[in-house]
């Protein structure tokens, strides 16, 4: 598994191009390779361009409609429910933090539901889109079973990313957790390498916790986060993204194995419209020192989430973006056509 | 640890009986024992009665202060951030959890946040308000310090209760949980018993994970639920009820080892008024019965988060609400001066 180095700019104009290909106009090609190129960017490789080729697998099968954008299904006050009529996920998705942020300019707080997306691919970059404009932002999607709940034997829970950003002028708090403790792409890697997990991380057949990824990964029984918390938390999610957007729920967005029509929910806080500006910043120092500052077991290091995003982000720019050779040479080819 | 079984209304007025020998007015008395006989009532004993004698304690030291009740900081459209005054933390939360619903029916969401407020025992009875309102709630609170975060060997997060409510006709969804593995409560009692965790709950000196209640309560070192994702989650849920509040965050609250002073926030969905009856119910229902009908590992159960609340709330009714007998006579003696 070598690497290759892209200049951000490169990586983004090729992806670009092969979107060109694939129906979509220019703009939304142009956004949707940026979305893409700043996950790998910003260190989030199992969001990224290696998940380029199934993206385009999905719109030849007709899963994601590369010219389809949201259509407005209901508002009220501050809540707006779309359809994101099997658009490109992370357009859809970036479409929608946008609305409420708008939203919250306008009432403090704005939220947003949409039905019938897809794939986020990395949702971090929703987080910091809010942060960027200043704003709180709290993000969630269900996704297709892929864990089972507490006690259960079979997956039907899904991992559920919950995204949550908080705007600093030095370095923003982005959370981007999935309810599973591991990532299935994670825990192929330990898999490959002939490696143990870190920390138990699922069940074997007979519902005892393991941390042998092949195992896991053979019966598709991930940790839920927390146990049968987590396990709770990913079912509140998936209903209350149902709910809201009035879309389908985890165990709807299945179709075979391939996961489409997904169910996200987007909320977003103005500081200044909420009049938070007279403290947020010095509160919000205050807790990030006394993190930074306490003390820690021998070789560990304590991190706020988010915080090395934004030296990744760097070393990358100037460096070049690590993209899989083999990913690459993939995606190239569709250039060659 | 004998238990005696007490009828709900008995415990409700004898725990009134003795606030207001602790200076409550009639109404905020009635209102208060009833929020704790609540907690017992529905099984939720770590959090009620048993929490009354230190409840009392910190009446008497002056860090709760049982008249005060919360006044207007600031409102802008849906938002309405109060200062608690350090009254009664149950009462504040259930205030806060009221000015919410009203919100949600006027602006479709409501959101409250409460600055310089106290425990809110039970978090639960606030989603269940919710609920009983028809309403989808959401709530968290930051806590003192008492788990550390990942990587770190001193406690600075708080476990930081989160509670999310959804209604439902049949048994509505109440998820009620803190960021910790397990509540230093529970633990307690397995020490006691002189038995392990059933899971990993929190570390020795040396930064490894342990099943020994008896070492993780020495070193005041509480997993957090999910590892490091749980570390950050908790981090978030205490910078964002400090920010919208403007009170103190987990690192302020802490006053050599007392716990007064918090800051919460508290969410409200009206889906009637988000026009989301059409769905919800049906959705509800289908994805709580695909998990009820989900396989399961031998002799294990799946449940859904509040389930389990109906039940024992009709048997307790029924029997008696079970209280510790040393809890129940400690509280007796203060109506006997």
């Amino acid at each position: 598994m070598n690497d290759v180095l892209i200049p951000f700019d490169e990586l983004v104009s090729k992806l670009r191009q092969v979107l060109l290909k694939f129906g979509f106009e220019e703009n939304r090609a142009n956004q949707c390779a940026t979305l893409f190129a700043k996950a790998d960017r910003d260190g989030v490789r199992s969001h990224g361009v290696n998940r380029f080729p199934l993206f385009l697998d999905f719109i030849e099968k007709g899963y994601i409609k590369p010219k389809n954008v949201p259509t407005l299904l209901s508002e009220i006050v501050l809540f707006e429910r779309w359809d994101g009529n099997l658009g490109p996920g992370n357009l859809n998705a970036e479409f929608a933090m946008d609305r409420a942020i708008s939203l919250s300019r306008e009432f403090g707080i704005g939220c947003v539901a949409l039905a019938q997306t897809n794939h986020w691919m990395r949702g971090g970059n929703f987080g910091w889109q809010a942060v960027e404009a200043g704003c709180i932002g709290i993000c969630f999607t269900n996704t297709k079973p892929n864990m089972p709940t507490w006690g259960g034997s079979e997956p039907i829970l899904g991992n559920n990313p919950l995204v949550i950003g908080i705007p600093r002028k030095e370095s923003p708090v982005v959370l981007d957790i999935a309810m599973s403790q591991f990532a299935y792409g994670q825990m192929s890697l330990y898999a490959q390498k002939g490696q143990d997990l870190p920390f138990e991380g699922g069940f074997d057949l007979n519902g005892k916790l393991t941390k042998d990824p092949k195992v896991i990964l053979e019966n598709h029984l991930a940790l839920p986060m927390g146990l049968w918390k987590g396990a709770g938390l990913s079912l509140v999610l998936d209903m209350l993204a149902t709910i809201l957007s009035g879309g389908n729920s985890t165990h709807e967005v299945d179709h075979n194995g391939d996961e489409f029509g997904l169910s996200q929910v987007f909320l977003c806080f103005d500081p200044f419209k909420l009049v938070l500006m007279d403290w947020m910043e010095e509160k919000t120092d205050r807790i990030l020192d006394n993190l930074k500052n306490s003390a820690v077991f021998e070789g560990e290091a304590v991190r706020f989430p988010g915080e090395k995003v934004l030296e990744t982000r760097t070393q990358n720019l100037n460096n070049g973006i690590p993209v899989a050779e083999s990913t690459w040479s993939k995606i190239l080819k569709h250039l060659e056509e």
